[in-house]
């Protein structure tokens, strides 16, 4: 690497001493206002530039944000981390600051690398996110009085700063889309209880359902994991009963498992928009290619990721942010997979 | 944050003093090993830490590795940023460095981006990408002497090291698929003449065809832009020709093409992997939910993104890396788009 231009370049450039010019340049200058003047245009001649690390030095600061995701399958594919990773890059540098992106940790350990890096000081707060009940982190975190911000949210009596979607009114748009076609046999693939995420979607189905008149029926609730292969098996089974037995339009947690609906109707036939309906959750990249494209709930990913680190930054600075728990609303894209009840 | 534990506290718990603490830690020990033994384990009781900021200074060194990339359209996604990533996150780790993402910019302001990092001395080195003919950051890294590593090839004349997948390796093998399954009539879709990873992937399509004594048809090479919309026009117009005109067969430079070739085959009743076959480039997560699901060519990322900060740490630790220019080659995974010429 070339030399670095240093204080002591600037200094002779500028014909004043050393200690002029780390003066000026740390903004406690007592130096006649010309011979300020004559230091700055030295800086910018020689393009000399405050060292990062004696900058944060200085300021007791490393100027980082700690930022670490569950790594996907190998055959999945994590198509919101671009977006919010990209976002968040991007409102970092805005105010002055860097993500240190790290690896996530499974289980126990996973506290552990959030400790070596405040014990390090290589970061001033964190952004966490796939947050969930109990999630260690945040009791963690706040004992270490670390600021951070959650994307997912925490419980309201642990008082911390989180962004999230509002998923069960994602659910609702979906649910009631579908009743507004007339479906009134509306099924569900949701996920086994106890995910924060996954009880918050499914609680919107239930409300629209209710809102509506209808009773939900414990048969057109699926619950198991969020793959291809369940949405696949659930529809293949409720698509074998008899006819008022089958449900005309089905509703996903996400939108593998609408994928793997939409493979058990085209298996049988039954072409998704005509007979029957299915809706998924994330409005994945993909759902544009499907055939037919499939109708989605989308989260507002960027904006979400711009939010944390903007309300992590006003944390950072020790400013009361104007806000510290914030629910986006999501959008319902409305696609060729969904289509008016077949009488 | 807590207040951190300094190396006075050390000194105080091990009853020695700071400098003696500090000789020790920074392993320019020469005290007696009793007291060295007595520092080491107070360090451990109390949980101290070195700061990283600290620790940089002394070293000169940021122990950052910089890299950014080109962001999607929202309506697209990079499904291989999350391998590529967390495959170079977990090797940096390993080799005792973070990774810093940052914003990538617009053309003529890309390389201030690097230039920034530089001289605020934030980043050792550099993981670049999306490496075009002629790449302004080549030129402007060697000159500012400042190590990285390529993902994506570099002309050999400039001697920089480079990992890269095999393009015309892909396209030979799905290629050469075909013609196993008695396709002859093999149709392109490419991208226009002069992007770097476009030119070499469909020579690979060029080499098997000419391999196996065919010469390419003018009529069945396709340049346009990688996009759903372009595979679809560019489809619907070969499969409107007269059936001797018309290929048995399609490759595609990315499997977003393709899918546009499968929708124009679907759209006309020709399901493909019957009437016609299909191939993408990418492996793209989607393809196994497609109906029917989607032959395409695999890149080994994860080897990739551990490879590129591999070489880049050899470089930075001044040894000289066993090797400077890694291709890797790509794979074949056969689904149901694909299947055997009909007669």
């Amino acid at each position: 690497m070339k030399r670095r231009v240093t204080l002591k370049d600037v200094a002779a450039q500028a014909g004043v001493t050393y200690q002029t010019v780390s003066k000026v340049i740390n903004g406690r200058a007592r130096v006649l206002p010309a011979t300020e003047a004559r230091v700055w245009s030295a800086t910018r001649e020689l393009g000399y530039r405050p060292n990062h690390s004696a900058r944060s030095l200085r300021a007791q600061r490393s100027l980082m944000i700690g930022y670490s995701w569950v790594p996907t399958r190998p055959d999945q594919t994590n198509h919101i981390l671009d977006m919010f990773l990209t976002s968040m890059v991007e409102e970092a540098e805005a105010a002055g600051y860097h993500l240190l992106p790290f690896p996530y940790r499974e289980d126990s350990d996973q506290v552990s690398a959030y400790g070596e890096l405040i014990d390090a000081a290589r970061v001033d707060g964190f952004v966490i996110s796939s947050v969930n009940y109990d999630d260690p982190r945040v009791a963690y975190l706040q004992e270490r009085q670390v600021p951070f911000v959650a994307f997912g949210r925490i419980a309201a009596s642990q008082h911390s700063a989180y962004v999230d979607v509002d998923g069960a009114a994602g659910l609702r748009l979906a649910t009631t889309h579908l009743l507004e076609l007339g479906h009134r046999r509306i099924a569900v693939l949701a996920w086994p209880p106890g995910s924060r995420v996954g009880d918050e979607r499914i609680g919107g189905y239930f409300d629209a359902l209710t809102a509506a008149g209808l009773g939900p029926d414990p048969a057109w609730v699926a619950r198991g994991p969020g793959t291809f292969e369940f949405g696949l098996a659930a529809t293949n089974e409720w698509l074998a009963g008899s006819a008022p037995a089958r449900p005309t339009a089905i509703v996903a947690l996400n939108d593998i498992q609408a994928v793997g609906a939409m493979h058990a109707a085209l298996g049988l036939g039954r072409t998704p928009g005509q007979q029957i309906s299915i809706i998924g959750f994330d409005d994945s990249p993909m759902d544009q290619y499907l055939w037919p494209p499939l109708t989605s709930v989308a989260q507002p990913i960027r904006a979400a990721g711009r939010k944390c680190v903007e309300m992590l930054v006003g944390l950072l600075r020790a400013q009361a942010p104007p806000e510290t728990q914030v629910l986006l609303a999501p959008e319902l894209v409305v696609r060729g997979s969904t289509g008016p009840c077949p009488s």
